[in-house]
């Protein structure tokens, strides 16, 4: 995946540095200089970057020739930092990045209220983009994102759930900001309704390609490569595409061993090691791997109907690579 | 302050049915109901919905005959809403309007989730305005309350903060959405900027009033009106008012008294008595009265400049019954 996005990072160099711009100066905050400390922590840890890219990325593709997109991309980056600043709340996560969590650097009280800032920043920054279309856009993604979050929530430890019902999860989670970061990018230019609505498939089907990879990364992953411990999702009760496989695939007493592991009230590396076994003897990590390739494939699709250019041709590798990233 | 909310809530019954209308249709949520459980739990338990009903009486002042308005207060009622379920979680309360906390009831995470949905829903009701410039009162408001909120966290415990920085933190978690509760229910309609300045000026000062009074009933309120335990200020560590302006007066030995007093790990109703009873020597909870009054009057002078109505009348009400509040 780094092949592709450093050439858009190049291609794109001047906007990209606006963005970073744009995002490093509306962190500060002169009234509680403390917000700047941990929304730094967090943005200028190292993330990829991939969503701003991506909003970057659509707005070239319609050969967009003003400044907003900078604005947008920043807001994007913003919403996600904001979620991930929420998650780790949620999930009581210790390490991102490779780095201590905000939560256990200033405590949650600091979280959940510049998770809370920095998703009103986002929405001050699309104001700036003048375009009504824009904030309905991304509040309905706002809204999607919560929703599946709270759906996830309502799935922890539930390994019966349907992989249809867990697709929503996804959907919701990472797929809606990848679907409007795609989407938004190409609505302050001039493209078509179809050419949009393309945008916005692309978005979502390779946001979805991306978390069934993370899905599997997660038991599969180099510790140091991901910046954070293999089997996560797993000490978290998360249920995930491959234990959902699994699950399905399993015969009743198979099940039940499934079951006494997650039910575990302190799980240890020996129950992720059975569960790996488990995963291995269902191939749950091959059909994962597939599952993911299905969505990158799709998100190609999407794009077919757009005239071809160096962005699209990058556009379409970076779907490709997704299925080989390593973090 | 029931008397006005009452002319003003008669006055204007077909708006607050509407918005009543709008709030509760917009909570539930098909792919998870209980995003609507939740926030039913918080939103129908009997909040007096006063910053809606600001919006919908400054809509009225200026003879709005749209339907906007209705939308704006119900994203109003909601970015609340969405404050209050956080605000549960950083104080770990455990009890609001008489009834046990959404995060006693489904757990922190939840409460910050659907606290996320809640503000995404309020944003995407705001959308539907259509205008550009509520969009930026609000998002521009929701940066400060969360600013003040972060503010407040960081002046716990910390005796020696001035009157002004506490101001500070007033002015973002309570009198910022005041103040755009007021200029944007003025902004939908053909009111000139000098009369939406004087709406916002209103919208703050009251809300100070409004914060001020809430300082005073945690230590001297009827706990069965209030809806909450009285003294919860002191029990979470929180300065405010009448202990800032107590500790400003006492001597080296008094303020060594009192800084015992907010250091104990466990603080009890004897160390409550204990601090009412500085309270009552330096006069702070009559000086706390006293300051309110003075945002009280300062709201009805920025009024001013309105021409007569029955509307403005009530509001000048509104501004004085503020200081008679039990609740």
């Amino acid at each position: 995946m780094t092949s592709s996005i450093s050439k858009l990072s190049d291609l794109l160099s001047e906007k990209v540095k606006n963005t970073n711009r744009v995002i490093e100066e509306n962190l500060s905050s002169e009234e509680a200089p403390i917000i700047g400390d941990i929304a730094s922590h967090l943005i200028k840890s190292g993330g990829k970057r991939i969503r701003p890219l991506l909003t970057l990325a659509a707005s070239k593709l319609f050969d967009y020739k003003g400044s907003k997109d900078t604005f947008l991309a920043a807001a994007i980056e913003y919403i996600h930092s904001a979620t991930l600043l929420h998650d780790d709340v949620i999930d009581r996560s210790e390490i991102r990045r490779g780095l201590k969590t905000a939560n256990i650097v200033w405590t949650n009280k600091y979280s959940v209220l510049v998770g809370d800032f920095l998703f009103s920043r986002a929405f001050q920054l699309m104001v700036k983009t003048q375009s009504l279309k824009i904030m309905k856009t991304l509040s309905d993604a706002s809204a999607i994102i919560s929703q599946g979050e709270i759906l996830q929530v309502g799935i922890e430890r539930k390994l019966h759930v349907s992989q249809e019902d867990y697709l929503k999860v996804i959907k919701g989670k990472t797929s809606a900001l990848f679907s409007a970061a795609c989407q938004a990018g190409a609505e302050i230019t001039e493209a078509s309704e179809t050419h949009i609505k393309a945008l916005r498939d692309y978005g979502e089907c390779i946001g979805t390609s991306f978390q069934i990879i993370d899905d599997l990364l997660d038991y599969l992953g180099d510790e140091s490569q991901m910046g954070k411990n293999r089997g996560n999702d797993f000490f978290e009760r998360k249920i995930t595409l491959p234990i959902i496989h699994a699950y399905e695939k399993s015969s009743e007493a198979e099940k039940k061993f499934i079951s006494r592991i997650f039910k575990k009230p302190k799980p240890n590396h020996h129950d992720l090691n059975d569960l790996l076994e488990v995963l291995e003897n269902k191939e749950s990590l091959l059909y994962t791997k597939n599952q993911a390739l299905t969505w990158s494939e799709r998100s190609i699709d999407a794009l077919q109907i757009i005239e071809s250019s160096e962005i699209k041709t990058l556009m379409t590798e970076l779907a490709k690579e997704i299925m080989t990233r390593t973090s």
